[in-house]
């Protein structure tokens, strides 16, 4: 029940608040509202919504890299449930998710470039992941408009993209049949710790909401003033430019994601081209640097020289929520009711489903998932914890 | 007056109807309005409107070529009527006319650039234009951000900027202040000829306005059926690419407009800078070409290597109206009281002084001006009009 009487004045309640309406807070809130919890999601608006200019990459072959396993497993693990999130979702939300297995090809644009590739390939042997190698030809007749200089590559068919604007309008529409309600314009300031458990959430506007659990899903901002400073995860925003561009029908420049050393080209099906991105330590700017559209579209031309004729429709500027390990940070906290679903760096449109899946899970009192162990929130907050005592 | 009746029905008349609201039909609505004449301004929208992406670079000695002597006449007069028509326009307006009198440098990347920039300054020689030669050291202690790589160039300090955009806002309001009727989102579509003379103008609407006088000044669409075919004059849109870019305040890449051979650099004093432009030829096309970012971005850093910092704002594409002698058309034509202002191509900004007076000379029924004298709209007409005969 959204608002009751107690004592002189209407208090606002809520079984869950999330905080956040990116796709990983919307994501939460549909699978809690399903189960039937009264949901209240407080969405602060799109401004600096990383969603809402992420490429939509469900990739965890092109993740892949050394030193991040513990990662990969959930990737991959998120990436295989993708298909049928999608479908479901479709199904709830009543409107299309352009979920699409394209397949990618990594490429180098010289014998070291290829080398290096080769390296990462015999990675992704080890780690069993199915990435085929293949010479500069074997590259150009899978793909046709790749730049001849192009030396070697490696296939990773499985590889899919989401266009993450339309995923967020249909997360959005699921979300609310579930029953959750969304207050637009809305930002959550402070969590409320009564006895070392939740208690609220003060607004923006002032008004608090009564609920005994807070899931702060804030991105970039989530190592802001909204949560006790010994909870707080290690988060920083890392700016990333990315260029959408437009293709007349039937002239996309790849049909895979293709993907080189320094730039990525996702097409989706009815034309859009992403470019990505910049990797940029410029604490919370979204201005988009001349540099970086400029660097974006030289190697994206090196790659795939048509791009050149494409139409540039937008260049934005996103911040990847983004922790020490490059892994997020899923699941409960030292204060009762508090869960973070967050730091999610590149990959939250690909960690959608099973970040979602373990919130549901933690919050029907469940096990987390296995592959979700080594991401618990609490890595983090323990030494400070420690430290603190 | 108005409307006045005529019968059963309201007739809608004016002394002149201007078709277009760019810089050079407002310039010359103002002047009309301001001379007495009942003025209506027929405004179709500002979206293929070149002077609302136009770089607004007042530099007669940048456009010295070989060839376009009677265009460059024109321009040097133009840009000498600048300072007094932005003071008039200014009070008339009572907002600010952002003209500023920064000078240019047109630099060679290379040796070969440099011989070729001398070559042209030779020819400024000639035709008595201001400008200095300089060896590359001394242009960058002129424009310190230049890079090292600049062999020479020349200064031509009386060169000017001004942003088109609160100029057709000035422009806007002093006409308006001068008593100018201007109806937002009404193309003309047809003018009315009776006996040889204007008798009236259709708009988009179905409407008929009465008027003995029509100025056309629509752009780059002034060769379609507005006019009879006798007196269309062959205007086809050239289209060009234009990025604005926003630099910190005092951290401006140059002081000056820097010109090369390939992209020219326009700061202004809030902060703008501009980067032009491409010329392609591809009919009414807006699309902004990724091609084309790419390579304005990359003239201007080799140029000015700190415009990679700078923020990128703005991608965007106008329609130059272009004759096939790239001089616009000014003034009467065979039909009495029809009246062109157009074809203006790279120059609309920097000839709206010149273009206004003569418009209000012949509206007057005095002489045009003699720079006038070969831009005069009847050069394309008469030979058509000789083959029909």
């Amino acid at each position: 029940m959204p608002t009751e009487r107690n004592g002189a004045g209407s208090r606002e309640t809520a079984d869950l608040v999330v905080a956040g309406a990116g796709v990983i807070g919307l994501a939460c809130a549909w699978r809690a509202a399903a189960s039937g919890l009264d949901t209240l999601v407080l969405d602060a608006g799109a401004t600096e919504r990383a969603s809402e200019v992420a490429a939509g990459m469900i990739a965890p072959v092109g993740e892949a890299v050394w030193g991040e396993e513990p990662l990969l497993a959930a990737a991959a693990a998120s990436a295989e449930a993708w298909p049928a999130f999608a479908a479901e979702l479709q199904a709830a939300a009543g409107c299309e998710v352009p979920y699409r297995r394209c397949g990618a090809l990594h490429v180098g644009l010289d014998r070291d470039e290829a080398a290096e590739l080769r390296r990462r390939r015999d990675l992704h042997g080890e780690l069993g992941l199915p990435a085929t190698w293949l010479r500069g030809s074997e590259c150009r007749r899978l793909e046709p408009g790749l730049a001849t200089a192009v030396a070697g590559g490696f296939d990773a068919p499985g590889e899919a993209e989401v266009d993450p604007r339309p995923l967020l309008v249909a997360l959005r529409a699921a979300a609310a049949a579930a029953g959750a309600r969304i207050e637009e314009g809305m930002a959550a300031v402070r969590v409320v710790v009564t006895a070392g458990r939740v208690a609220g959430v003060e607004l923006a506007d002032g008004r608090t909401v009564d609920t005994p659990r807070l899931l702060a899903a804030t991105g970039a901002r989530m190592g802001g003033e909204l949560l006790p400073p010994d909870v707080r995860p290690p988060i920083r925003p890392l700016k990333g430019e990315i260029l959408r561009l437009r293709a007349p029908p039937g002239e996309r420049p790849c049909e895979r994601i293709v993907v080189t050393e320094r730039v990525y080209v996702v097409p989706r099906a009815g034309g859009e081209v992403v470019v990505g991105a910049s990797v940029e330590e410029r604490g919370f700017d979204l201005r988009v640097r001349a540099g970086s559209v400029h660097e974006l579209l030289r190697e994206a031309y090196r790659a795939l020289p048509d791009v050149a004729e494409l139409e540039l429709v937008e260049c934005a500027a996103g911040l990847r929520p983004t922790t020490p390990d490059n892994a997020p940070v899923i699941g409960p906290t030292a204060i009762d009711g508090l869960l973070l679903a967050g730091g999610h760096h590149r990959n939250g449109i690909l960690l959608a489903p099973i970040t979602a899946e373990a919130i549901a899970l933690e919050l029907a009192g469940a096990q987390l998932p296995e592959v979700i162990e080594p991401l618990r929130a609490e890595r983090f907050s323990r030494p400070l914890q420690e430290m603190g005592a």
